[in-house]
């Protein structure tokens, strides 16, 4: 018996169309805000992965070298594809660039709830706009996009780096140390935070106390007003105060963010609770341009669960006819009614194992038809049918030509 | 210069969205014929795939081992996932099952038009259901997924393998010479099948001569008269004799292939000119379970090259509005605008830059958006804006309520 690889999962018909549907949801949010779909292969040169996120990633990828000897891996994630990407093709077209993408990425983890090897992930990237009015549009885009989905219980979380580099800067910090701080803060080990580098115990009160009641220091600084002016563009979306937290803590934990950055967690999840991360980068040493960008990527399978958790996901729906032709006598009749219905965009099906009446309704029945269409000796000369609500089980002839206002 | 993998693509957002525009077509057409949406995992245990296809195989698939020592390859093709995921999870669900699936397959070959390494399958099984009917439903649905998509310059060969076991079965054949026959068929190696077997030319005659003048001998055949059987039903889709050729050399060349099969070409491709091939297999002896399927799979990168071919792509068109803030003081009244449009379901973009309006306007055109929205301080004063057509120049004074009206 040969098995799905561990990590890995089918989509049955019921989930697929589920997430189908929150698919199609985001990807009409990206759309209004003016972004437009791309896509990028789903390997690349291992090296690409490498570059953009450090060594450490190879512990994750999924990597392999290919019958002409080159080292390939699964895309991880989707920015370092899109950036390079925009370095060959695109870095004619006028800026900003809105684009977004949807489609699985690849990650070797011990598997558990809301933690895949093969996961997806719907994400943006906003290239050449280094404005307050770009971050807020990137951030605004992510925040509909979870609450349209139809999500309740969520957290947005907003900072912007730049005031912990401004108030680092006192300190006698090399570029990597202070790299090390935004690690050790991600994952909250502060104590070796102050352990190891002299830091005062000052910053960790500025991480830690109410926005408002930041020191004169920081409320001075260009960063700081660089904040305020994002936060003010978001109420213009309608996106106040009280729908998210301003939290210093949150730094990414990844060498290329730079500015304003935010992260959404889905409270009802639990450990994997963060179901969007974002913010400003910089990705272009790598390719040697210059150039600016923001974006987000949504977890997908966890904003699905997430949902699922909250019962916002549609209840499953009846749908479609169930033609049964009794006889031969019927067929062509049942086959022109069949085809009728397909042509007004119905899902319309037929039986295909000549049953009998009874076996033919029972699979209707089981397969989730909201009608069935029964075509006798009868309905072919009165150019009729007799059309089952499958769910009441009420009965009618209705003239062929009017099945659909019957409905 | 990290750079794209060789043999693989990067989607532009035109292409891209014309590949959504087929891919949806594709889809809607599936689904109102009854079949619904599934995927399985992009990589499988490689074992499925030498089970389903031989050990040849392993030349052309990207195989890997991940760091549980386990042996991967992603997928060359999507029908041993689904027959794996239908024999793991849906066997006890009713049947016929009527499944389809979209989403990329991968195999290393050397890169031509139309022959990549990542290339993209629509492709259904219908599971179950072991009728000329069934055979029928499943051409159809192939035939006007290609025929809807706008393509003109197709050709559907269909034939039924059992007409020509039927014809075998008077020589001494073991089952692998007759496989063998088959492949060097499809290869159209008709010398060597006469060289290395004993079979009288008879054989390739009744190959070659029109459908309706084989030999009695077939005609009586209860293969041959299954054929005819399908052939009538296909009549009831408006399948007529004019659109497909009988042509017993389609012979698919793969094992599992059992009944009646056929393939599209399209004529415009020159030598990858196959765009779809399917018909009735059994894969059962790998699960060790007995179900008969029917399904076929779409080139969807090769279709999509015929119908470019053909000019059959819709144009490009100019969509969305582009709103331009004159001065600070039109901000927020802007937002407004932009936010009515985009909640009214039309793509909507506001200046992330503060560019002057010259600059503004021709982002906006390079852009293709089809109306720039200009905001001054008149424009906030009377609730209005103007409406500026990117195509003709006219611009226009409307009111803030009435812009979608006055399109």
């Amino acid at each position: 018996m040969i098995e799905r690889p561990r990590g890995t999962r089918d989509f049955e018909p019921d989930e697929m169309e589920s997430r189908k549907r929150l698919e199609d949801l985001l990807r009409k949010k990206a759309e209004h805000f003016g972004y437009r779909e791309i896509l990028t292969p789903t390997f690349e040169h291992t090296e690409l992965f490498l570059e953009k996120s450090g060594p450490s990633i190879v512990e994750e990828i999924y990597s392999f070298e290919d019958k002409g000897g080159r080292e390939l891996a699964l895309r991880p994630e989707f920015t370092a594809s899109v950036m390079r990407m925009y370095s060959e093709n695109l870095r004619g077209e006028p800026k900003p660039m809105k684009l977004f993408y949807f489609g699985p990425a690849f990650r070797y983890e011990r598997p558990q709830s809301g933690r895949y090897r093969e996961f997806w992930h719907f994400g943006t990237e906003l290239i050449g706009a280094d404005t307050a009015r770009a971050d807020a549009e990137n951030i605004a885009l992510a925040y509909r996009c979870i609450e349209d989905a139809g999500l309740e219980d969520f957290t947005m979380r907003i900072s912007n780096l730049q005031i912990l580099e401004d108030y680092l800067k006192e300190f006698e910090l090399s570029h990597e140390d202070r790299e090390e701080i935004y690690h050790m803060l991600d994952k909250e080990e502060t104590d070796d935070i102050l352990e190891k580098y002299n830091i005062d115990e000052e910053f960790f009160k500025l991480l830690d106390q109410p926005f408002e009641e930041v020191s004169s220091f920081v409320r001075e600084s260009s960063s700081y007003q660089y904040l305020k002016d994002v936060m003010n563009h978001l109420s213009y979306y309608g996106i106040e105060k009280d729908d998210y937290v301003i939290d210093l803590r949150t730094v990414r934990g990844l060498d290329y963010y730079s500015g304003v950055v935010f992260e959404i967690d889905a409270e009802k999840l639990g450990a994997q609770k963060q179901i969007c991360g974002g913010g400003d980068y910089n990705l272009g040493d790598i390719f040697g341009i210059e150039v600016s960008s923001k974006g987000f990527a949504i977890g997908f399978d966890r904003l699905h669960l997430a949902l699922e958790k909250e019962n916002k996901l549609s209840e499953k729906e009846r749908k479609g006819f169930y033609v049964i032709p009794l006889g031969n006598e019927s067929i062509p009749y049942s086959y022109e009614v069949l085809s009728q219905l397909r042509e007004n965009h119905f899902k319309a099906d037929i039986d295909l194992k000549d049953r009998n009446i009874g076996k033919a309704l029972g699979f209707a029945d089981k397969a989730g038809f909201k009608y069935s269409i029964i075509i006798g000796e009868e309905e072919v000369e009165n150019e009729e049918v007799a059309l089952k609500d499958m769910k009441s089980g009420d009965q009618m002839s209705v003239k062929k030509d009017e099945i659909i206002e019957a409905m």
